[in-house]
């Protein structure tokens, strides 16, 4: 005997296929909406509905955008000359709340990942060259995570970039600021101390 | 400058108001939910939408159904005489999930708690009271949460209960199966302690 009744079950299923959602919390999700107003659930389903039908690719970036090109490329008093690669939207959205990076960003929308079998040509990174070659772009700083799948990816696009005389630069990786070393792992520490600069 | 599309804020926002769902898990869901396809947007939206159409409350228990009566109630099987009181309709499952309680269920759709506001008429309580007078009911084991609002529901229950002479049970408190008792707080260990029973 199924313990919920079937449009609840279908909600739980729903849920607990979205990823960091367990089955625990998507019986909890699924309460909480049953319990919600009509109006409120209706805003929720259409809400969802809308993002997905109304959001794209920026033609430039391939940022996720409401138009046609993303706020970052259109704006006149970005650096055009130098492009940050990252992984996807939430890392540029990163970048720019430090409020500091003046310059474009190109979104991968993934990884490198033999072991996931993704491959270079399953990120967009023939949108890159492609920028690369009608673009006046003198730097590409890549800042993909300091992830295996990040730096495969990273030294990837090096390789493939350099030979066209264009100046290719990673972030850097080390103990994070107000971190304390007890607490950072071995890999990070050997980084840190690898990437040392003079004081 | 808003870091992502109008779109994508509005369904971080819908999300991040949904119980356990903080901001960063938001950002993960909506980014995951636009690179789903469309036919499995619409799903889960039109899932939401028809879970909150189609699910009611049973006449009779008060758990959350697809028809007027739930198929616990129904059941022919079960038996009519006890009611095990429970706060949600998750209590109800995990019981059932056991398979070896046979009698009804009355679920409370939450618990007697001044702190937060929650008075006796808040939850489902004059349904039970109805119950108990129109059916043959001998029994009620209150099954709330071992928590200071689950304990003071199954006292009030038991106050305005037992003058009608129906015999009321509150299932066991005390240390969980295979807990090692090192790690367990002590005010369940004087629990266990205080209900010990003869070997």
């Amino acid at each position: 005997m199924d313990l919920y009744s079937g449009y609840i079950n279908k909600l739980i299923e729903e849920l607990a296929a979205l990823p960091g959602i367990g089955n625990k919390s998507a019986q909890r999700l699924a309460f909480h909406i049953i319990g919600m107003s009509p109006a409120r659930v209706n805003h929720l389903a259409d809400t969802i509905k809308n993002a997905k039908e109304h959001v794209m690719f920026c033609k430039v970036c391939q940022n996720l955008t409401d138009e046609e090109i993303c706020p970052v490329c259109k704006n006149p008093n970005r650096d055009r000359t130098t492009v940050m690669v990252v992984e996807n939207p939430r890392d540029l959205a990163a970048y720019e709340r430090t409020g500091r990076y003046q310059g474009l960003y190109h979104v991968l929308h993934g990884a490198i990942s033999p072991m996931l079998g993704v491959g270079p040509s399953d990120i967009r990174l023939k949108e890159l060259m492609e920028r690369l070659r009608n673009d006046e772009i003198k730097e590409l700083i890549i800042a993909t995570n300091s992830s295996l799948e990040g730096e495969t990816t990273a030294m990837y696009i090096s390789k493939l970039v350099k030979p066209a005389g264009i100046r290719v630069t990673r972030i850097a990786s080390g103990v994070p600021v107000g971190g304390d070393l007890e607490n950072i792992d071995e890999m990070t520490l050997l980084r840190a101390l690898e990437g040392r600069t003079e004081l």
